[in-house]
């Protein structure tokens, strides 16, 4: 496994530049999300203005990413899962918002920037994240239908994933632990509704959107949960090594919000080594495509080793 | 045009019971509702229990009846259109929650009961509306497709009328016009998206699920756009004629919090002659339905006659 320098310089098992492919991706969706999105411009503007503020506050796209390379590791061109990551994305961003809204976590800054409700206020925030959501499934039902997959299986898939069960499920049990103590299966869950769900359903509609097989699908599933609750597990460990400057957000909340993580429960190296073994499976379930999920795999690999 | 009195007796030209046919549309959708969406148990419960508490709220389910009237008067079955008429319903009832909230008009009552936020909180009142708002997408997904219309083509009907530029523009200009001096236009702009949007939308997906000629849907499209905008106009005119307890909410609001209003901006007897207008318009719409459309005309009575 590379480390994250070998990574930047190519990976030289696979030909793959990561920053490059990184780069390619993020382009690819910034103006996918332009053109599938209303204007800036258009009535009324402040909601659009809105929306756009926060989908271009410089998010990583890593959802989109994992999306896209899920779709060309099943054998699919990028292109044919742009609907998908960019629903996903609309996704992600309407989460962030509402959760970053006074009733919810309260942040008052998000990847360095102000967060969206200290721009435009509580009301427009509240209604740039109705928006976003919307949004993605306006954006999906465009997506072009496969062989084995329909329109209704991808908007379900997105449904399922963002409902009352799974990551609004993760923002109510957070909200319902603050300041509790919970064990750690309840932590689990949070964090497989808060983040593994999602991931998940970007490389599982990615997968889709190239036609897997069914063999294919399961792999996919078995990828994205575990590298989404490593990611989640990671999120927990870098909020109590890094500092606010490194992280672009406020770094120690969750301590001081007495919010239960890995790292609280059972301690750094253990939660450090449960990220590596999930990671691990993560790697295992990239069996099934023959070394066709190069990128896949250096996308794992840079979520376990990121520091921000 | 029968008076209201006659209708809840049964309206002789049609043989329609208009209260008999609002029962059973209401039994219908309460029961899809409750079978579509997760059990009020599921976890995590407050999610599920504070989703079902704004639903089962006494709403009148009158977008939901108009959705089913519409697939009746294009010779379809009421259940043709019963997921359609919950994904509407489930849209509606987000769109009040968040509305409520503190950060928006702040409304403590709805239909004589306590809003979702003083119920819940505010936190868990957004989350509600979220899942709301996304499980109307994972019901849509469900219903059959016809001969006309795809699943695509349902999601995106509903996706447009309650996006950012319908729906949502419409709270975001209300927002935006409170204490201000707007002209005509921009009220005629604010009813159009916060009411006749999605009423529109519930008759067209009624039609479309009953796999309507594109007459059929142009027709619905009319009647739908100007019940709604009559509709709008009435609610106007009820806040300032009606006293809170015939309400059951705060009656007096618009006037208390300078809001625009038809009434209070062409006067009260010029509102009323709007609101008839574009009722008659509705009616000629339903000409197309040669005597089909018994259900719609008489709804479009009532919506005219109401007083709460």
């Amino acid at each position: 496994m590379p480390g994250n320098k070998k990574q930047n310089a190519g990976d030289h098992k696979t030909g793959l530049d990561l920053g490059q492919y990184l780069q390619q991706v993020c382009r690819l969706v910034d103006r996918g999300l332009d053109r599938l999105l209303p204007r800036a411009t258009a009535k009324p503007p402040t909601i659009h203005r809105a929306m756009r503020y926060s989908l271009y506050a410089g998010g990583k796209r890593m959802r989109p990413a994992l999306c896209l390379a899920a779709a060309e590791a099943c054998g699919g061109a990028r292109q044919d899962a742009l609907h998908a990551a960019c629903a996903v994305e609309c996704i992600h961003t309407y989460s962030l918002i509402h959760d970053d809204l006074p009733a919810m976590d309260n942040d008052d800054f998000r990847r360095g920037k102000p967060t969206n409700h200290k721009v435009f206020g509580e009301g427009i925030a509240i209604l740039a994240g109705d928006a976003l959501l919307t949004a993605a499934f306006a954006i999906l039902a465009q997506a072009p239908a496969t062989a084995r997959y329909s329109t209704r299986e991808l908007v379900q898939e997105l449904a399922q994933a963002s409902g009352s069960q799974k990551l609004i499920a993760g923002q109510v049990a957070d909200l319902e632990a603050e300041g509790k103590s919970i064990p750690l299966a309840q932590l689990k869950y949070i964090h497989e509704c808060k983040t593994s769900a999602l991931l998940c359903c970007a490389v599982r509609l990615g997968g889709m959107s190239a036609n897997c097989t069914p063999a294919q699908l399961q792999a996919l599933t078995d990828f994205g949960y575990n590298v989404g609750l490593a990611f989640q597990i990671i999120d927990d460990i870098l909020d109590v090594t890094q500092t606010s400057e490194q992280l672009g957000k406020t770094a120690g909340k969750d301590v001081a919000a007495r919010k239960a993580t890995y790292p609280a429960m059972v301690g750094l190296p253990k939660s450090q080594a449960i990220a590596r073994q999930l990671t691990d499976r993560a790697f295992a379930a990239l069996r099934q495509f023959k070394g066709q999920a190069a990128a896949l795999e250096a996308m794992a690999t840079y979520l376990l080793k990121r520091d921000k």
